[in-house]
């Protein structure tokens, strides 16, 4: 059984074929959300605070944070990005105990990022691109830490499956040359838009299948990309997700906030026999209970507001 | 590809690998509606008549017509079903011109129906039992239909998969010896609930798999079986679909009245690239128009009042 250890200073999050469905929470991301990176400029980080809360009340395992900011006064990642990274990841986790997702593009950042973090980061991402791998192995193996691996290359990103696949063969191959076993490596089959490319559906469900049955690996995905351009789009990812999740995806990097999205992935979670007892499912959704009326067997005002809340 | 031809007088009906998920409408059914069975002992069909419309008017692809009545006046089914079976389906093919799918337990309620359907309706069912194999084959053969058959036989419901398996592999080898090549079987892999049976769902999506890609055969399932017990069980059952489908299941017998459902099921086709261009997904999901404001492009006051109603 395939298990990639993620931790915090006090928490552990599991990523596995016989896990519940590892929720990665995407908000922490000023890529394009131009008011977030004004904040950022500015020093205001009320927003990054209020997404770390709400996405660990609404069930997020891991929270991912993104430094991906363009500031008007200097257009220089490579500058602004790994203090930024800094700050935020030490922001993050003096609010909240989940495990972090150092998340850029910027090696320098990615490395800001492991410095600061507690425990055992996941570190996202390598890709196949030459230059990648040879700037973020060594960051993998010197931290000791999992690393999301993105299934394009020097060539850019396939449409074609088997192009992809071969992409995460060889970045699993390269790891291990660098003695880093695949189960610290989450693959990122890539998710196309459904409304541009009529088969990116089936694509990622034959991918994930693959990735686990052949290379072992987890996977993971920026599942929202399903929808893009599409009405309705919680409707398609809240199919897509146990779809994928049927397939053998065990993470995806997504937003908690979204209701319908978690309930289809609680579901899922139950139906892969990773909820024992359905203990998840019942308490999620336990009948509702008349606002001021005592539930049976209530057991304080925290439990009681949550059921409140849910019904 | 494995297709399954279902007629009715004016309509083909599709069951397939590369086909928008069979909905097959559940409703016109006594079992467990003892108010119906009493409307029906009564003369009364106003209830399969609201039944049948609606669940065409929902998207129901095909409907199961059952007469599994136990009467006051006459508790042997020998003699009460086959003739509300016969009405039944004059009744339902009158109002509605999908085709229909004849469901009983009763040898001559099966041939009754038969008898009264127009075009090729679908025969459910049969088991591994062998006297439910030697009285169903023959009509089905007789009859040139499509038959469901049920994965369990003498021995009973097995928790075993692989009992499972093999039972329907028995059937199908069965059917062969009459004549009746694989694509006219629809095999029903039985759902437990997940309630009872941690492994249920598991257990579906590996069987669903087998018997697709080692026998060939599309497959059905009593959907909602999935979640008897549990709270909140649409919410199971929508995650339950999607992850059934994207496993290669072709078909359900399920409420299609349910917005839930049927919502996780077109996103599923869209999925799995049975929804060409999008068109249905699109269609269902259109923005919201205000009220008495003609939507632009409007075509129509039929086009409209779908329109609001999805809203």
């Amino acid at each position: 059984m395939t298990r990639t250890i993620v931790e915090s200073r006090t928490k552990t999050a599991i990523i596995g074929f016989d896990q519940p469905f590892c929720v990665i929470g995407e908000r922490i991301n000023p890529t394009g959300r131009k008011k977030l990176a004004a904040e950022l400029e500015a020093g205001d980080f009320s927003t990054v605070e209020k997404d770390a809360l709400e996405q660990v009340a609404c069930g997020a395992t891991m929270l991912d944070v993104n430094a991906g900011v363009v500031y008007n006064s200097n257009p220089n990642p490579n500058e602004t990005e790994p203090p930024l990274m800094r700050k935020l990841i030490e922001l993050v986790q003096s609010l909240v105990d989940v495990p972090l997702c150092i998340d850029s593009s910027v090696p320098a950042a990615l490395e800001a990022g492991l410095e600061a973090a507690h425990g055992r980061p996941l570190l996202n991402s390598v890709t196949g691109e030459e230059e990648r791998l040879e700037a973020i192995l060594p960051l993998v193996k010197k931290y000791n830490v999992p690393v999301v691996a993105i299934s394009n290359d020097d060539t850019g990103i396939s449409e074609d499956p088997d192009v992809r696949f071969n992409v995460a063969k060889k970045i699993v191959q390269r790891a291990a040359d660098y003695g880093i076993p695949a189960h610290d490596i989450v693959v990122d089959p890539l998710v196309m838009p459904i409304g541009a490319m009529a088969t990116a559906g089936l694509q990622v469900f034959a991918l994930v299948r693959r990735l686990r049955e052949e290379l072992g690996v987890n996977t993971t995905c920026g599942a929202s990309n399903i929808s893009f351009g599409l009405p309705n789009r919680h409707g398609i990812n809240a199919a897509f997700l146990p779809m994928a999740i049927a397939s053998g995806m065990t993470s995806a990097i997504m937003n908690p906030v979204r209701p319908q999205e978690m309930e289809a992935v609680r579901a899922a979670n139950l139906l892969m026999n990773n909820d024992p007892h359905g203990a998840e499912w019942i308490r999620h959704n336990k009948p509702a209970t008349p606002e001021g009326e005592a539930p049976v067997g209530a057991r304080g005002g925290r439990e009681n507001r949550r059921r409140r809340r849910a019904s």
